[in-house]
């Protein structure tokens, strides 16, 4: 690899990290498919953050995992799929609390050095005998794992696992760095995703990757809405267990590398997060360029993704951009109406629609729906009123995403 | 009619009020259907009052009607569907203008007596031609109206009109305010509504009515949301003319008689446009009691009513309560996750699901479905926090919504 070569996608997937362990398994939680998984580092002294829901209402798992995070350290994460482990009380907190001491026995590990998480219906308790076997079958079979095991054991609605591998330098070593992340509905997430793992043989302290972690979720995860729906249960964590040698990150040395290489991990999972959106059939970018500040480019782009008049009209191969307007208009930013411009993209070509605040007169109808009729629009939407950016990914409202959230627990 | 008795509804509509004359005819900016209307009042000296969109991107009536209406006094709103005016820079708001004038000029007062709206496609300019002959018409035919013309000619994708006669006894004297509204889609309002015109022969002050019309709209067209897309064009205005002949009402006089028959009319086609949301088949009604605050219970209750997923369960009647903890534990509001309850109710019964922040051992599945299979459905969530209580209305989300959203500008 030639050096000053910044972060890039490979082959592979979290497997290829190394001095990582991990399967996914059948354990009989969901019929017929994959529910269950465990990451392990080989390495004691894994570094480890994560970032959580700000949902008032906590599931079971993002409280105990938050709590055994606080030491910057962990070297475990067990997942279960299609139970949610949240509105369940002191026995969901104690259900989570034993899937992590059991996973820590089968390890051979402390139990705080585990995180827990759960996903899928929310107010039922876990099936813990099921669980509870689960969680020894899965890690008595850590070498036997085919690669993709983990990420199809997160799924729930998800059509597609979502799991990527990123190779970079830093300082003086090659590092990888491998995520799997699950998320379909209830998707709107706030300082954290539904739910993403991320493992590292970066070698790099706790503080620093908590930092960096942040910083980059903020750009990824938090930019993307399939529904506008904050999960009882996100969570996003970090295990980093130095294995390839690199001299360690830190804030002067190899910080900037560490958050491209995290950075492009993240969005890579948040953009797969959102194409595959419940009954998403278009992965719709919004950037807002020269916002005033960088809340207000945030507050509008994310409100022009999760604007059910937005979603339904991209559905629908509708050039109707004066719902993005109008979404831009209540998303709490300041700007002036009548500088605004804005542009629609695909790979049928760009068009602007509106320029300085009044609709271009010489729009072409159909030239605008052929560049809607793409799986990935983007809309820019030029304030004029300041220097600062940001992009967020969403997907278009189907009669699919009714389908499905019209019949899910039953 | 006894004394002290509260505000009621009666059969009728706007004409039943006295001293107003209004009419709805079909000027053909839609086909075949109508969309223009004027209401006027006989009386020069009407008091008037509205509350606009708090959309930063507001549209050219929006702007005009506001300053028309800061001197407390209109006698006339003019309102075409089938074109919002919004986004159309000086030439709208020349357009605007125009409207008032020429509907001043054929009534015989003067333009900044007139109200002016518009509600359909936003960024296209309004047919002039059409527009200017259809204000000749419908003002030379006020007297040849029938029931219902006015509220029918202000619909866009609404399925029924929506319009309502209140009575009451107000400083003596019997007084009526006559309500109409539109609102289907794009419908979250904020400070205001789609579109709504109150006519009353009570006399009263326009600080008075202003007053009133701000408290009852915060608590009726305020709580309802459709899609969570708060429109450009958001207006409701009341207009009182005081043929009635009550002692004026004051602070200190008939406040609370005025407010309640005011707060009737807007609830009652505040929830009519929530029922006749875009694609429902069913009436929403979330109840949070006992918030710490206001700002809490409010935005506790309209979190669920915006819930896409909330709304999807409902059409698919489904009693997925756990939508409805996570949508209140996201919407910003303070409470302890461990103390609330849930309860559905409808015509078919009720039940509690969820007592202390844990589900309820006893649920009848059966038994939930039910109830949620009624066209009203009612959950009643209990922060047990604070005192404080708000209710808002919405809709399911069907494959409908999506349908008519998908293809609605071309």
């Amino acid at each position: 690899m030639v050096a000053n070569l910044g972060p890039r996608i490979v082959e592979g997937g979290i497997h290829q990290v190394r001095g990582f362990k991990a399967n996914g398994i059948s354990a009989g939680i969901k019929r017929m498919r994959k529910d269950l998984s465990i990451i392990y580092s080989v390495v004691p002294d894994t570094a480890a953050a994560g970032v959580f829901t700000t949902n008032k209402v906590r599931a079971a798992p993002v409280l105990v995992s938050e709590e055994h995070l606080s030491s910057g350290r962990a070297r475990a994460i067990v997942c279960n799929a299609g139970c949610a482990n949240a509105a369940t009380g002191p026995q969901g907190l104690r259900d989570a609390e034993e899937m992590a001491a059991l996973t820590a026995s089968c390890l051979n590990i402390k139990p705080e050095e585990v995180v827990v998480a759960s996903t899928g219906v929310i107010g039922r308790h876990l099936p813990m005998g099921i669980v509870r076997e689960g969680i020894k079958n899965c890690a008595g079979t850590l070498d036997q794992a085919k690669p993709g095991d983990v990420a199809q054991a997160m799924m729930t609605t998800d059509l597609v696992p979502k799991e990527v591998l990123v190779e970079a330098e830093i300082n003086g070593a090659i590092v990888h760095f491998g995520g799997v992340a699950k998320g379909s509905g209830m998707i709107h997430p706030n300082m954290a995703t539904m739910l993403s793992w991320v493992v590292t043989d970066c070698a790099v302290g706790p503080d620093v990757l908590r930092t960096a972690l942040r910083d980059v979720v903020d750009r990824s995860f938090n930019m993307i809405s399939v529904d506008g729906d904050t999960s009882t249960n996100d969570m996003v964590v970090v295990l980093a267990n130095g294995v390839a040698g690199n001299q360690p990150v830190t804030r002067q040395r190899g910080y900037q590398q560490l958050k491209d290489a995290l950075y492009l991990v993240c969005e890579t999972l948040a953009k797969r997060i959102a194409r595959d959106g419940e009954g998403a059939t278009t992965l719709i970018e919004v950037r807002i360029e020269n916002a005033r500040s960088a809340s207000d480019a945030r507050k509008a782009a994310r409100s022009v993704t999760k604007s059910p008049l937005v979603k339904s009209a991209v559905f629908g191969r509708d050039p109707n951009w004066g719902r993005i307007l109008a979404a831009v208009g209540y998303s709490g930013a300041e700007f002036d109406p009548a500088k605004v411009d804005i542009q629609m993209k695909s790979a049928a070509g760009a068009a602007w629609v509106l320029r300085n605040g009044e609709p271009c007169e010489t729009l072409d109808k159909d030239g605008l729906r052929r560049i809607v009729d793409k799986d990935h629009v983007v809309f820019v939407v030029d304030l004029h009123d300041g220097e600062c950016d940001a992009t967020a990914w969403g997907c278009d409202l189907t009669y699919d995403y009714v389908k499905i959230n019209a019949d899910y627990t039953t």
